[in-house]
C-alpha cells in the first residue's frame, strides 16, 4: 500500500511525523508494509517550484493509495492579491483527484468535554458526523471574475452552482454514513433565498425517499449554526454545500475543547482519500514541538478504514488515541492543560 | 412622525403591540406625537393580496420616517417551489427602500449571562455590533436561476457580486459605528477562496486607511466562526458579506442567551430604515402570549435613536428594558425563567 504524505507549511511537517509513525507501529503490530513517499505542497511547493501543487505531486497522488496532509499557508503567503498562493494547492489536489465529499467527525471526548467553551451538559455526547460538499458551489463556480465597469466601479463575482448530481453523490453518501450510525441526516441549505438550495433541497428529498430507515430533516444555514450550540447532541450526519460547511463545521469543531483534535477524511468516487486535521497551519507555534499530533493521527485512522480497508487497524488507532486521552496526557492547546506534553512524547504514547 | 408597522406573520403581531406600547409611552412621557400605519407583509399579505409585498406597503414605507416590522414566513408557505414565498416580501422591502447595511448589536446583558449555552466567564461582557451587508453579495447578484442541461442534468445557480462602491459605503458606516465604540472593526471574508472577498478586504483595507482612529483587523470567515465561540469578547464591530452576515449573526445570537432578546436596525443612505427583532416567526408559540417582545421593543429604541433622531427617548427605552430584565422579570423563551410573564405582562412592565 502506497501512502503520499504532503506534510505541507507550519505545523503540518510536526503533525504528520506522528501521524507517520502511528501508521508505521500499525505496520509492525498487524503486519502490514506501507510504501511512504512525501512532496510538496502550498507555500513550501511556491517557494521550491514556484507552484503550490508541483505535477509530481498531482501525479504521485493520483497513484497512490491514499494522501495525508498536513497543513498549508502562514503569513508569507498571505496577501490576498498574489496571483499563488497556498490554498490554491489545497483547493487543486480536492478537485485534481476529484474529492466530492469532506468528511468531519465532532465527537466530544468524554475527558475533554470540561474544555469546551460551552457549557459541559451541551457537548457531553455529542457525536457529528459532517459531510461538506467539496469539489463544488461557491469554491468551484464559473465565472469568477473582477472586471472594471465603463462606470468606473470595479465589480467582483463568485458563483454557487450545483448540477442535480453533485448534489446527488455527496447525499447519497452522507446517507450510506448515516445507516450504521443513528440513522438521521440533517441536510442544510439556505432554501428561502438560493435558487441552488432549493435544487439542493429537491434532491437531498429525492435521495431520502430511497433510504426509508435514514429520517431526513432540512435545515436554514442560519439556524443550524444557532442550533450547532444550542443543541449540538441532536445532531447525526449533517450534509451541506462547500462554503456553509467551511463555516458550520469550523463552528462545531470549537465544541471539542480544540481544533487539534479534529481528523477530516476526503473522499471521491474510488477508495483513494486525503486525509488531513482540521487545524491550519498555525505558524505561531510552528517548530516549536508543542502542536497537537491528534487530529492528523485520527485523520491516519480514517485513511486506514477508508481507503486500506483496514478497520481493525483503524480502531486500534483510535483506541490508543481514546486511552491517551483517558490517561489524562494533554498538549498545551487544551484548555487547563496543566503539565502539557510536547508533539513528540503525545505521538509516542500513542504509537 | 409616522411609523409604519408592519406585524407580518407568526408572533409578529404580538411583539409589534408591545412595542407599539413602548413608543406611545415614549410619546406621551416626552411630549411627542407618532402617527402609526399597519400594513402587510409576508405570509399574510400572500393571503390577502397575492403578494408578499404589496405596492401599498411599499409605498407607505416609502414615505414613512420609520417601519417597525415583526416576522414573516411559516410553514402554510414554506414550500420552496412555491412561486410566491413570505421572504420575498422581507428581501423586495430591502432592497426596494435601499437597506444596504443591517446592524445587529449582541450584548449580552449580566442578569443573563447564565442563560447562554456557553460558559458564562465567555460571555459576560460580550458586546458586539454586527454590521452586515444587506442588498448585495449572494442574496441579490445575477444570474440567479435553473436551468435543464442538454445532458439532461439540471444546475441551479446562484450569484456572490459586490461592486467596490457596495463594499465601501458598508464598510464606511461600520467604521463610523465603531468611533463611539471600541474603535475597533472586524471585517470578515473568505479572501482566500472568492474574488470577491478579495475585493472586499481591499476596499475594507482603503477605508480603515481613512479612520486612523480605529483599527481594522481581516478574519476568515470559518476562524471567525470559531472565535464568536472561544473569545466573542475580543469583537467590537463586526462587518461582512449579506450571506456571511446571516450565519454569523444568528450563530452570535446565542450567546445572549435567548433570539427574543435581540433587535436590529436596517439603514440605508438617509434616515429611514427599517426595525425588527431578529427571531423568527415562531409558528409554534405563535397566538400564545409566551413570546418575548424584548427584542422588537429594543428595535423601537434603535427606531427612535437613528431614524427620529431621538436619543434621549432611545435610553430611556433601553433602561426600562435593562430595569424590568434585572428585576428578573422573564418571558418563557429564556432557559430556567420559572415563573414566566406573558408578552403583554412583560410588555406592561417596560412600559
Ligand atoms: C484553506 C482553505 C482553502 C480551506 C477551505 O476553505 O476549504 C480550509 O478552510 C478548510 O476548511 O479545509
Ligand atoms: C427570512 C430570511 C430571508 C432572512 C435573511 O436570510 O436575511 C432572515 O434569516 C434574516 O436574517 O433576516
Amino acid at each position: 500500500k502506497t501512502i503520499v504524505l504532503l506534510p505541507g507549511d507550519g505545523v503540518g511537517p510536526e503533525v504528520v511525523r506522528e501521524a507517520r509513525g502511528a501508521l508505521e507501529r500499525v505496520a509492525e503490530l498487524f503486519g502490514h508494509s506501507f510504501a511512504f513517499s512525501e512532496h510538496a505542497i502550498g507555500g513550501i511547493a511556491i517557494d521550491e517550484h514556484d507552484d503550490p501543487l508541483p505535477q509530481a505531486t498531482l501525479d504521485a497522488c493520483s497513484k497512490a493509495d491514499a494522501v495525508l496532509l498536513g497543513a498549508v499557508g502562514g503569513p508569507k503567503w498571505d496577501d490576498p492579491k498574489r496571483k499563488v498562493r497556498p490554498e490554491q494547492g489545497l483547493l487543486g489536489l480536492r478537485r485534481g483527484l476529484g474529492l466530492f465529499a469532506n468528511l468531519r467527525p465532532v465527537r466530544v471526548h468524554p475527558k475533554l468535554a470540561a474544555a469546551s467553551p460551552l457549557k459541559t451538559d451541551k457537548v457531553e455526547g455529542v457525536d457529528i458526523l459532517f459531510v461538506r460538499e467539496l469539489t463544488g458551489g461557491l469554491y468551484f463556480g464559473q465565472p469568477r471574475l473582477r472586471e472594471k465597469l465603463e462606470s468606473g466601479k470595479v465589480r467582483a463575482v463568485d458563483t454557487l452552482e450545483y448540477t442535480d448530481e453533485e448534489v446527488r453523490r455527496v447525499v447519497h453518501l452522507a446517507f450510506r454514513l448515516a445507516e450504521p450510525r443513528k440513522k438521521r441526516v440533517t441536510s442544510v441549505d439556505k432554501a428561502n433565498v438560493l435558487e441552488s438550495s432549493r435544487l439542493w433541497r429537491e434532491v437531498a428529498t429525492e435521495v431520502g425517499a430511497e433510504f426509508k430507515h435514514v429520517a431526513l430533516e432540512h435545515q436554514l444555514v442560519d439556524s443550524c449554526a444557532m442550533r450547532l450550540i444550542t443543541a449540538a447532541r441532536s445532531f447525526d450526519v449533517v450534509v451541506t454545500e462547500n462554503m456553509f460547511g467551511d463555516i458550520l463545521t469550523d463552528e462545531a469543531a470549537v465544541l471539542a475543547g480544540s481544533l487539534g483534535l479534529l481528523p477530516s477524511a476526503s473522499l471521491g468516487e474510488g477508495t483513494r482519500g486525503v486525509y488531513e486535521p482540521i487545524h491550519g497551519s498555525a505558524p505561531d507555534i510552528a517548530g516549536k514541538d508543542i502542536a497537537n499530533p491528534t487530529g492528523t493521527i485520527l485523520s491516519a485512522a480514517m485513511l486506514l478504514r477508508h481507503s486500506l480497508g483496514l478497520t481493525r487497524e483503524a480502531e486500534a488507532v483510535e483506541r490508543a488515541v481514546d486511552e491517551v486521552l483517558s490517561s489524562g496526557a494533554r498538549t498545551a492547546d487544551i484548555p487547563g492543560a496543566g503539565d502539557a506534553l510536547s508533539t513528540r512524547a503525545f505521538g509516542e504514547r500513542v504509537r
